[in-house]
């Protein structure tokens, strides 16, 4: 028979939440996925929202909550003020925000921002760097693909600065609403394997100071050649993947140590994007595994009574 | 008193129909603007759309007119295939597409293409350019600013490249469908003497590599420090002429000789462009003349018996 939960992990994001009902040891007891993101939750009642969620895994009550993501956000739940980099992991749950008046004991985790010259934000990325140095990969460079993909410096468990590119954004502005539209309108996904995938990433990756006349070639030619929509797209990923490595290595310079954090398709996608690149993956580590690893770190510094729970 | 009009000269887009009634000697008889382009000409009555206009500003039946834009595109109203660069400019008259059964005698200009691993169009540019070396700039480059961006190398009356670059298209994107629309969201439009315009030009001209991390930070810098949207709108519009500025320059190299054709305050802003890239302009057209210029060439060309008319 499994332990009893020790804590209720939440990733609460814009547009989706998810939530895990772990032992002490990291045991997952349950799960819950749901479209409930922040713009899903009528009438601000997010202690509704999770209150049944918590209570359909069967969670007692009284069980600790550590939440994370857009629900820490001025627009979420309550405000998690974010801090400042460089910043220990560890002041991650140190932090932290409590929710008042909530019945169990809550905690939202801090996003992280950058000021300066290079201003720049995370939340929810953070608990997945805390996931990250949890696996043991604590120093070198870390590449977090997706809708706005982040790059971030580790220097043994601190955050020492981090850069955002609108890679995934982009591909979807781009293949839904300009003129491209037709030249890369397709059901297929963008494979590594692909040549139009790595032809992309060369030119994005070796000339991109010339990506916004690479991206008008995409309709000449698929006018012109009639090149299939399928090349189009596939080269237009690579192109925008390869902006962003370029934009990566002129940031942070090349990387000693690097480590792809990834769910799903896009992990081998960006996998053969560093081998393109001609750079030497350390580790993979999986997105989703390393958020709850964040989380339930987190639980452990804010609730050490239940550590042995 | 003038002479009569010796021939209908129709610049016809997409969004845009304009007509003139010119003399022989390019004098403007009459002048007509409708937002009537190509998406608002019903059941394909181009015929119809033309005669209406042409007959309000008085030309008898029998003026020929001479047409370029995309009413020359598979879309349009007869198409006019591309002509492969490298081309000679005379060469748009000579190689024109007769309408048939029209009444009157009318010719649509081709547009160009690029074919080869640059691929890249052009309709109705390329009848400004024909204007360009009637007003004497026969060599160097030109720069034609606008939704989509092109820079043209003229070798004596020959266009032998061009470059088209998304840059009116992104900042349009960019500004009303992504994350980044509430932090340059305003009615101010940039100006070339703005710090921010300056600021974002120096960021997509010298570190073209980062500009997808360069977007991201306008949103960061209006979220944690208060950035003003006229300020990030002004930088974005820099950034991504910046990023126009270093595709050129990495495509044809730093010019001898360049003209910048625009009209309105886009022009300006290019202008001021030019200062920043180190680069003195050679000449400054207007670009509502040249076509009308150009299109008064081919007119010539195709009907020498009225240039004396």
């Amino acid at each position: 028979m499994s332990a009893p939960a020790a804590f209720a992990l939440v990733d609460w994001g814009t547009t989706s939440f998810r939530a895990w009902a772990c032992t002490s040891d990291g045991e997952v007891l349950a799960e819950r996925r749901a479209p409930e993101g922040l713009i899903g939750v009528t009438d601000g009642d997010f202690a509704g929202v999770l209150d049944r969620h918590l209570g359909a895994m069967g969670l007692s009550p009284d069980t600790p909550a550590v939440l994370c993501g857009m629900v820490g956000s001025r627009t979420g739940w309550v405000e998690a003020a974010y801090l400042t980099v460089p910043t220990a992991l560890d002041d991650l749950a140190n932090r932290a925000t409590p929710v008042p008046n909530a019945g169990r004991p809550i905690h939202i985790l801090p996003g992280l921002a950058q000021r300066g010259d290079a201003p720049d934000v995370m939340r929810g990325e953070e608990t997945q760097l805390l996931g990250v140095v949890a696996e043991g990969f604590d120093t070198g460079l870390v590449c977090m693909p997706g809708t706005h993909s982040k790059w971030v410096r580790l220097d043994g468990r601190t955050v020492s600065g981090f850069a955002t590119f609108m890679t995934g954004e982009l591909f979807q502005l781009l293949r839904t609403g300009s003129i491209l539209r037709q030249a890369v309108e397709t059901d297929t996904r963008p494979e590594p394997s692909d040549a139009g995938f790595s032809e992309g990433f060369a030119r994005g990756f070796l000339r991109a100071g010339e990506a916004t006349n690479a991206l008008f070639q995409l309709r000449a030619g698929w006018l012109l050649e009639g090149a299939a929509p399928a090349l189009q797209s596939a080269r237009l990923s690579g192109l925008l993947i390869g902006l962003e490595f370029a934009g990566a290595l002129s940031r942070f310079g090349r990387p000693d140590r690097v480590a792809l954090l990834a769910s799903g398709p896009i992990a081998d996608l960006y996998a053969s994007a560093f081998a393109l690149a001609g750079l030497t993956l350390d580790r993979r580590l999986d997105a989703d595994g390393c958020v709850r690893h964040g989380l339930r770190a987190a639980a452990h510094l804010l609730h050490p009574d239940r550590r042995s729970a």
